[in-house]
């Protein structure tokens, strides 16, 4: 009788294996599959991430540089305009350094990302530091276009007056540095949302 | 002989599925645990979610309703300011009601992951309009306080005056604004990390 168990058990076993072989091909195929659908949102992430570091250094750049004198003065007074007149403006520069920083640091992550698509964890460490940067971005380039849009229109409310008919060459490189900024904005939540996107289960 | 192999077929299936209750169970446990994580996840969603949802409407009728009259006036103009004198706390009034509008009709999406846990389209759909309604919120909250900052301590280089001397009342109401706004912001930061967390494998 245990002999004749044995033998039974062992033909299950054998019908049991050709039986189990079709799913067990079929889950690494669907493994396969998401790794390599988790794998492409990973390099298009890291092409986001390299275009929003260059927007965000045109940015940075672009703001820190900016310098105009007028070539008229009086006897005690030059007058001269640079980025850090204004509070919002050297907010702004140092907001997008941090934010240039950040993201050509975070390269690496997003590099890892692509070896190993189907890690979790480094994908959670970006999507959260992403979104930090995306507010820190996101308010320097308000504030700053907030401050940019009174030099150019004035308010007569308050009776601010526009400082652009003067200022002509500041306004517009200012006024450029908040579009670039604007453009790393736009990155980030792509890049935000795109990680989402990688860390659901397909 | 089909009789002898009919009979060993049922005996391996029957040792195949009294093996494979153990692993079965295990995978229910396993299945269970992680419902109830993401379920625990969608329920801080939801406190955060109102909570945020207070803050932004908080910052929209503090704004909204910030009027201030001097007491003194000429013969042709009487001093008053309200939000709609800056272009910046007119777009900070608009982006906070759709901030608010937003976050209040999502609250039904979110009770739909409390209820069903599992489900990943509505949490993609959440983390996709919060992650756009923390930028509006940003943009709003930041290019607001840029001006509040100005009107409080003006600006020498520029020759803009800060306005709060005269009209206090009005400056300590936009603060408070801006102040809520922040809170908002903070909320719906936390919001977008944890949909991240309820969304990843466990």
């Amino acid at each position: 009788m245990s002999k004749n168990e044995a033998t039974t058990i062992e033909i299950g076993e054998t019908s049991k294996e050709s039986k189990g072989k079709a799913p067990l091909l079929g889950a690494a195929h669907v493994e396969h599959a998401r790794a390599g659908y988790k794998r492409g949102v990973s390099i298009f992430d890291l092409v986001l991430r390299i275009s929003a570091a260059t927007a965000a250094l045109a940015a940075t750049v672009t703001m820190g540089t900016t310098e105009q004198t007028l070539p008229f003065f009086t006897q005690f007074f030059q007058f001269q305009a640079s980025y850090d007149d204004l509070p919002s403006f050297t907010f702004f520069v140092i907001a997008m350094s941090i934010a240039t920083g950040y993201l050509v640091l975070s390269v690496p992550f997003s590099i890892v990302c692509i070896a190993r698509p189907l890690l979790t964890a480094p994908r959670l460490l970006l999507i959260l530091c992403d979104t930090l940067t995306l507010t820190l971005t996101t308010s320097a380039a308000a504030s700053s276009a907030a401050i940019v849009y009174l030099a150019h229109n004035g308010n007569s409310d308050a009776n601010w007056l526009a400082i652009c008919q003067q200022f002509g060459d500041f306004c517009r490189r200012t006024s450029g540095a908040v579009v670039a900024s604007f453009v790393a904005v736009a990155l980030l939540i792509f890049m935000v949302v795109l990680s989402a996107l990688g860390l659901r289960k397909h």
